[in-house]
């Protein structure tokens, strides 16, 4: 063995760690699957009130992590989601309070038949195992995705961004202090205490069949890497090409209403609009009130020439134009034929994320939310809103464009798997 | 490139070969999404009427097969599995015909509620994606995964055994009349039709892309290899090691009744039970009449040295024992106290398939439902119910013991993902 290459230590203390951590959390599971929903509530309840508590020891934690974060010059929008403030404190400790709040999922039964030989079969929610999530710079995840993955049952190793470390540490401090208030297991809730890489890659192998499943929170490129290495399932969405269709229907002042909030609410969302489609039927009396009212709310317009001759204001799109997610105030705009020609375009293009028609035309709304095939589908009514707390998740770990399991915003529910349940009178199988 | 190694002409037309086939599953999605749900039961009843209609050739494409499997020296069981009559022909129309009756799982509003602001929302069904299906001796799987496939708006891409090529092939054939008769794509149900093992290869490296999610049916090599080997998700179960605990508030005539129904009727299948745990405070009432039951319908008796003592023609029991899936007409034997004891011995050794429990008292059953962690829990009836035709399902693709997306006898629903539709009237997100 000459030729084998020494492993450096801090390697192989990270192999050991996470391997423990893994164990730890595969541990946690039967207690915590057991749990009762009053102990994982006080638990909640108690880490919302640490949280509030602890807000001064927090701040002076994020401090220092951004005091660091500029001096290695993070972008100033990085900079912004690590910021912690005591408003976004509490906004937390709420969120944490309404996972609180929301009916146990655990034991739930979501179905139930009864066979002709008498069974009464019954499907029932259990929990769905080690949930791992790899986020970057917001510290605020370490409490939302604690909370989620504890509400429904299952152990949860967090790895927050290295710019975080602090501020997730000191925030994962009072998730522990709930963990204990209830007698749960520590390691129901677990942060990865090392900054180094290697802990991402033990994570993606799966910490030795100890994880089950992956949920990456941040920027394309991390995303990107998780989908393509995880050895484990992974609920994830890489990009949200969202697509807005303005039907020959539509009303115009709602198709200008939503347009603008589609769009520019929040332009860095993956739920934000990136490409107006509109029924050419309406070029006319449509297409220039919502370009202006984009324009015009700070919207760059990048449309086809068609378009252009309608509005000179837009600059031409190119092909690549339709294939982006800009995240920006910029939006992609072209005429289609109906209901048809919006389809067409958007399975072509789409994320499969989020689209939304306006349309008055009851019949051109259902051969949308029929024929286009994207996780979330929404009439007459803003992109914005693909938001698992809007759906009335009360939080959301993060939305998912796989179809496997979970689709579209992933709250306590799609964290449980099921088990089902046969009740008998003493059948035996003929 | 000097170095590189040429390919062998075979390997490259069969790579070529399954990526035109995963390309033409694909294509397929979108017209099987969207196909009424008359076409796909007519397509249904219509390769159900073409089995009959060609059951003669079906039997001469099998007789070949089994000539060949009977030089090649298969093995009896394996010669059974291989061997179509005139009556399973039959049950497997009846199987078609049963899944085209079921109802239509596509578009099916499973859940839905309205938010404070008015927003409709509703979680529909929608196919899963292209399924594939590998398989060993049993030509029927083609008919059965095939009409399950297709009813949930699925491509299916099947792979059977090269012992049933020729009868895979007949039964296939008129799987496409079906498809016809409903002008359907016939690249829906797509058989390989190589032997080539690299097919199965291709298959699990998920086809370029269009393969997104495989069934193993079949021995346990090949299901073992299937779940290490797969690039995608797998719907699986590796074993059934299936206990009967038979609790002290067990009536002593229904416990012999379920003990030897859920051990003999079919010792083969993986809902047969391997293990049974007799509650110790009834070893002198309920186990010796029992044992003496499962011995008198033939069945093997290895048990611990207490159960020995009350029951000499057993032979003993060691660690192994507790760990195997016999499939034979053998059973394990142990006493242990109460539902406690049941519970720790089914969640050490357990393959968590299917579990039973035998209780007069509701809490005992109550508590094994809730404390088991396996797809399946009866009380008071047999574990050979683990079945999906027996859960109503009307066939199943397969049985699983993941915990993600599918569990227990996989159905047509189980083949099915979802969107979310949400209905506004101009809601914009504040």
């Amino acid at each position: 063995m000459l030729d084998r290459v020494p492993m450096l230590d801090g390697a192989s203390d990270t192999a050991a760690l996470m391997a423990e951590i893994g164990r730890n959390a595969r541990a946690a599971g039967r207690p915590l699957a057991l749990a009762s929903p009053e102990a994982k509530t006080l638990a909640l309840n108690a880490a919302a009130d640490a949280l509030i508590r602890n807000e001064a020891a927090i701040l002076v934690a994020n401090a220092a992590d951004m005091r660091r974060a500029e001096e290695s010059g993070l972008t100033s929008a990085a900079m912004d989601r690590l910021k912690l403030t005591p408003e976004r404190i509490r906004a937390t400790a709420v969120g944490v309070r309404t996972v609180a709040g929301l009916p146990d999922p655990v034991g739930k039964v979501t179905e139930s038949w009864t066979r002709p030989n008498g069974l009464l079969i019954e499907r029932a929610r259990t929990p769905l195992g080690v949930i791992g999530v790899i986020y970057e710079s917001r510290p605020n995840v370490t409490a939302d995705a604690g909370a989620l993955a504890l509400k429904a049952g299952n152990p949860v190793v967090l790895r927050g961004g290295s710019d975080s470390t602090l501020s997730s540490a000191a925030i994962h401090a009072s998730l522990l202090e709930g963990l204990r208030a209830a007698n749960l297991p520590e390691a129901a809730i677990q942060l990865v205490p090392t900054p180094d890489r290697a802990a991402v890659g033990a994570m993606l192998a799966g910490l030795d069949g100890n994880l089950d499943v992956i949920v990456p929170r941040g920027g394309r490129s991390l995303v990107e890497r998780v989908q393509t290495e995880a050895r484990v399932p992974v609920f994830a969405h890489l990009e949200g090409l969202c697509h807005l269709y303005i039907d020959r229907s539509a009303k115009l002042g709602m198709a200008v209403e939503i347009a603008v909030n589609a769009k520019m609410r929040r332009t860095g969302i993956c739920g934000a609009a990136e490409t107006l489609l509109v029924d050419r039927a309406v070029a006319d009396t449509h297409l220039v009130p919502v370009l202006e009212a984009l324009h015009g709310a700070g919207c760059a317009i990048r449309a086809t020439d068609e378009v252009r001759a309608f509005f000179p204001l837009a600059t031409p799109a190119t092909e690549e134009d339709w294939r982006t997610e800009y995240l920006e105030a910029i939006i992609s705009v072209k005429l289609v034929d109906g209901v048809s020609g919006a389809i067409e375009h958007i399975e072509h293009y789409s994320s499969h994320h989020t689209e939304a028609i306006v349309a008055e035309d009851a019949a051109a709304a259902e051969r949308f939310f029929r024929e286009v095939d994207s996780a979330i589908l929404l009439h007459n009514a803003s992109t914005q809103f693909a938001d698992g707390g809007e759906f009335g998740f009360g939080g959301e770990i993060g939305i998912a464009t796989g179809r496997m399991h979970a689709r579209g915003p992933v709250g306590v529910e799609e964290l449980t798997s099921f088990k089902y349940r046969v009740r008998g009178t003493g059948q035996v199988r003929g």
